[in-house]
């Protein structure tokens, strides 16, 4: 079965927005068996909306739109739709009482222009957005089904995962697609395809497709078959998922796009232990990390970001004496701030970071990169140098992802602390 | 003049790869005076390629094409685009020694199929591409310019920098094309909407268009004009943004997509105040928007994450009693969290936030989204209640942002504390 993506409006088409919608659509649609074949961007004028649907591939017989519902006067995907295929705008109830619920229970004015978005097409299913106040749109044509989503990308995630993607699902035959996913960090894209070189070589003669996916820290590799017989495909891939366990056993950390933060929340909660974070050059991005996940109060107690030397010596007991004689960015002083954070937090697990993450600051003897990442635990304390990227963010974030991969590492008993 | 852009690959199709490559080309060609009217990205199949050459609009006159130019079987758009045009492929010796010199530079063995990217088409004309192997290639047929670049977002930027822009500049009569937008934050898109709809109403007959560009806690506005008058299109549209810094001064916080982070670090190095946090539902994502920016060391300090409330009390000076009797998410604890932050930290000023991010935790009393955010300083605290919304991670950046707001404020005079 084919599908094709057509995003409205002109923010895209100006450059203002990176469209990462068709991405995540792309990736969904496929995962079920669909395949994708064409994606558009288009203005959000009426003349280029009728245009793009009147040039919709003979193939196609899901077509999914996105962009242009909102409240306000650029928003007229709606109209034009409902104008294509020759339905009425009715002024749906029971979404105008939702509406007006969104906007009472947030104690705001709600204003005629938002409850005009309960002005329906009566040709088509209303699909329910419980996350805003667009709903989505279900057309039927001929062989076709136009589906419209608000461009907003929690909203669109939300009406495709729990109503466009079941509805295909039950509505088409689709074959059997199987992929996993294993999560590794701590090594590198080519690194790591050379450790499995001569395993890798062997899957395409067996069925079995492999990407690799890396992202600042992290590399995925999916590996995925196709058939008609979902046990068969499964157990392929299965079994090859088992070799990659042998393989690259210490570099895996999860699954199916869990993160380093979802990856440590249930061997944080097993072991019992509680965490806190003493962070210089990440500035409290490796907190929100771990804070990311629900229910994470029950081993997070709380961090001290400590920019200053002053708060560094202040509510981590760093001693003056090493801050002058080594700098910041030392072994001596990320032992101090990890133990001092797990003395003042008063948890079992403690991580500090102290690097240079730039674009200043940077020097030959520690350049912009350069990070010292700890952890402190009851019995003692390990150290590492890294040395990152020159790109300020990106050294953030491969700093924090360093750090939760000691936790990992540590609770799989893959650390020595001294 | 009008262009439109074709990317051809499956990696796209299939979700694995975002394409950021249209956003850049859409802004370059868009700063130039030509209109983007579609962005297609296209199967790697010798078919989907036609097809989309077929279909090209025939408003276009510039065609970017990129993808497919690896020395890989799957790369076949030179083919292709070579027999669309009745071009033949002939060895270029020029290009040839390129590609030698870049193998034999990074030491690394030459192949023939590496070889085989310097055959290239013999009606078209050559665009060197000195960061890799691919050309580019400019072929023209009817009124139309065809431009085939690699996907390789460098190599394409370099040829699109170097080759296309100036080409392109040369060869047509642009008009001027002049933008301004402004960022607002503490209103939503309707309610301002609201407030300005009789001096937007009045735009479309001065030919200036309006975007309204949301997000999380954000709204952006765009004005823009076209004209052949550069001076005159950039006095009409700043003219129209002084009048909106006159209807809504107290929501607009910059311009031309800065940050709230970047737009309050000037103001607060002006002020020559430092600031800390101290963070329960943020979890750090505060401390973090803050430190984005380089050179924040100036002005922040540190902060505390209180995140159970032990580290309240030690840290924050957090009252047994106020907690017992008002829980963590009230405003007598936010009023000290802040205090105890600007006390501990030794800031002039300090943030707080207290709240439910969710999914779990919300009662009938507070439920998920009750956020307290305060701001102290040595005049006093302001504390404020705010409701966001369901979802974890965008009550945490709305929060985060709200409480930056406060600084923006304060320091603009707007904000009293008691």
């Amino acid at each position: 079965m084919f599908a094709e993506i057509i995003t409205i409006g002109d923010e895209i088409l100006i450059g203002q927005t990176v469209d990462t919608n068709s991405a995540w659509m792309a990736q969904n649609l496929n995962r079920m068996g669909v395949e994708l074949i064409q994606s558009r961007s288009v203005s959000d004028k009426e003349a280029s909306i009728i245009k793009a649907l009147d040039s919709v591939d003979t193939q196609s017989q899901l077509i999914l739109i996105t962009g242009g519902l909102g409240p306000t006067r650029d928003d007229i995907t709606k109209r034009v739709l409902s104008e294509y295929f020759g339905a009425s705008l009715v002024r749906n109830q029971e979404v105008l009482e939702k509406i007006e619920d969104y906007f009472s229970q947030r104690g705001r004015q709600i204003l005629e222009s938002n409850r005009r978005q309960a002005d329906l097409p009566d040709k088509a299913t209303i699909l329910p957005n419980p996350l805003g106040t667009a709903s989505g749109m279900w057309f039927e044509k001929g062989d076709k089904i136009y589906v419209s989503m608000p461009g907003v990308p929690y909203e669109m995630k939300g009406l495709m995962t729990n109503e466009v993607l079941p509805r295909i699902k039950e509505r088409f035959d689709l074959p059997k697609i199987y992929y996993r996913t294993l999560m590794t960090e701590g090594i590198g894209e080519s690194f790591l395809a050379e450790i499995i070189q001569d395993w890798e070589s062997s899957l395409t003669d067996k069925g079995i497709s492999i990407a690799y996916l890396p992202s600042p820290g992290v590399v995925k590799i999916r590996l995925g078959a196709k058939g008609n017989d979902e046990a068969e495909i499964k157990e392929k891939v299965d079994f090859e998922i088992q070799q990659l366990y042998k393989l690259i056993p210490s570099y895996i950390f999860g699954e199916n796009d869990i993160s380093m933060p979802e990856a440590i929340s249930p061997k944080l909660k097993k072991s019992g232990k509680t965490i806190s974070t003493a962070e210089s050059c990440t500035g409290g991005y490796l907190a929100h990390l771990i804070t990311t996940i629900p229910g994470s109060s029950d081993y997070f107690k709380g961090s001290v970001i400590a920019y200053s030397n002053e708060v560094k010596m202040a509510q981590l007991e760093v001693k003056k004496a090493d801050l002058d004689a080594n700098g910041a960015v030392s072994e001596a002083v990320i032992r101090q701030m990890a133990e001092g954070a797990r003395k003042h937090l008063q948890t079992d697990l403690a991580l500090a970071t102290s690097g240079v993450a730039g674009p200043d600051g940077g020097s030959d003897e520690k350049p912009v990169g350069t990070v010292w990442i700890a952890l402190a635990a009851k019995e003692g304390v390990y150290a590492k140098k890294y040395t990152f990227e020159k790109n300020r963010s990106r050294n953030i974030r491969r700093a924090s992802l360093a750090a939760l991969s000691l936790v990992r590492r540590y609770l799989d008993g893959q650390l020595e602390l001294t």
